[in-house]
């Protein structure tokens, strides 16, 4: 593991870390966010934030302003990629924005020719939790968030792995992937055509068949002047599923917000508050 | 004036704007926070930031995460543009990162072939103000902050123009430019040879000859582990020139914190707070 590049930051650290996955069998970049008192003697809880499409762990990092109140609260943030890198790393033949490099959907691809690199469900929910756990001052108390393709990660890696991580979080989170634009596009290229096997990645599905002694908690924030908010997200299904299967799902709609950092930014100390309830 | 894009965030509102300037006789981007609180019956104090060397109006909006606090505050912030811009401005014919397009450095250009858009002191301090005042519900209450090559400008445009700014502040400024390698670039380039006329854009030249009964205070905040800490930025010569002539001057060296947006956005709100003190 190679140390990139590091900041201090609110009184902690904000460090980039190269590694080679055995997941995605290529190079990855990390960051995480140290609050000041993680050390071995105090290991801290961790939240892990999944981004959205486009982005790199650098997103997050740069623009949510989460670090004051983490390094209050005592929580580290780790933020992985959203894809494999490089140049043997199959990308959209079309150099699409949402499918390929940077938008990896945090699925385990079965498709070639990107079954081979497109191993990120794997990654971000054992590989990169492990690495973590063995490197950092870190307890085994897990959270998990993230925004928009990053939001419906967070949903899918916390409800299929309830007792690994202690509450969940999204922003805009595409919360229905098996009944939209990009979802179809990308479950499709990564999973092949079978509709039957896209559900395991879908929040709706897994929260209505969620086992009933074994509920994380869900908090979603979703801004009502999003551009994507009719045709790709549908937080209304989500409510739905919820509402069918009394699951603890808490969803609020922000008039006037958009899908940028800016809505991300207004409500992170929030989630971050939401968290610490579950993991501290 | 033509409104560019807008996003709500905490609470209040992030506004871009593109408008003909009559100073540097191209189109010029600015962006705008406005606090929720801000409407004609109550018009709200505005700090001006000014951003370092490559920047546009984008970069404090997005990574300095000042507007939980600065809508608490009520206090709008107005982030221009670091250059002139447009395919018929000047730039450097090296293509440098610190002369030409995104390096204003805040002055008036004297030197052809980049006085006729590099009037970036003019726009700062007396185009922008007047037409935010004209549009936008805000008080005459005016500060003024910075980073870097912005840093030094809001020191020039606060110390040269002492009845219109209540309070300076600036993170990592180029405090003595016409004695490192960016400013003596710059100066050579913009204002000729002749070091004489480089003082009137010269910070500690400004606070050691500044009057007594017109003293705007200052809070300048500095990481000691800044690359640029030595060779470019020298906050001892603005401390001796303060000490010497005995300015209000608040400089803080802080330990581990660099140069990036990081450490800006560790201290901004104890900005805000600082500038609230005298704009309130």
């Amino acid at each position: 593991m190679e140390l990139v590049s590091e900041n201090k930051v609110a009184g902690g650290w904000h460090r980039r870390y190269r590694h080679r996955s055995q997941h995605t069998h290529c190079d990855m970049t990390f960051a995480i966010f140290l609050p000041e008192q993680a050390n071995s003697d105090q290991p801290v809880p961790v939240l892990y934030w999944l981004s959205g499409l486009t982005c790199t762990d650098e997103n997050f990092m740069q623009k949510a302003g989460a670090f004051k109140r983490a390094n209050e609260l005592g929580i580290a943030i780790v933020a992985p990629d959203t894809s494999p890198r490089g140049h043997d790393v199959a990308d959209d033949p079309d150099e699409s924005y949402d499918f390929g490099l940077g938008a990896g959907f945090y699925v385990n691809a079965t498709q070639p020719p990107y079954d081979k690199h497109y191993q990120m469900y794997s990654y971000v929910s054992e590989e990169l939790p492990a690495l973590i756990e063995q490197h950092f001052p870190v307890s085994t108390k897990r959270a998990i968030a993230g925004h928009s393709m990053g939001g419906h990660g967070a949903l899918v890696v916390g409800l299929k792995n309830p007792t690994r991580y202690h509450s969940i979080s999204a922003f805009s989170p595409i919360a229905n992937p098996i009944d939209c634009p990009w979802g179809k596009k990308a479950f499709t290229g990564y999973l092949g055509e079978d509709q039957a096997l896209w559900q395991a990645y879908d929040a709706c599905h897994l929260l209505r068949n969620s086992q009933d002694d074994l509920r994380v908690p869900i908090r979603v924030d979703q801004g009502e002047a999003d551009q994507f908010l009719a045709e790709q997200l549908k937080p209304e299904a989500l409510a739905k599923a919820a509402q069918a299967s009394d699951y603890p799902l808490a969803l609020t709609m922000h008039p006037g917000y958009d899908h940028s950092y800016f809505f991300i930014s207004s409500f992170i100390d929030a989630h971050l508050d939401f968290h610490a309830q579950h993991i501290k």
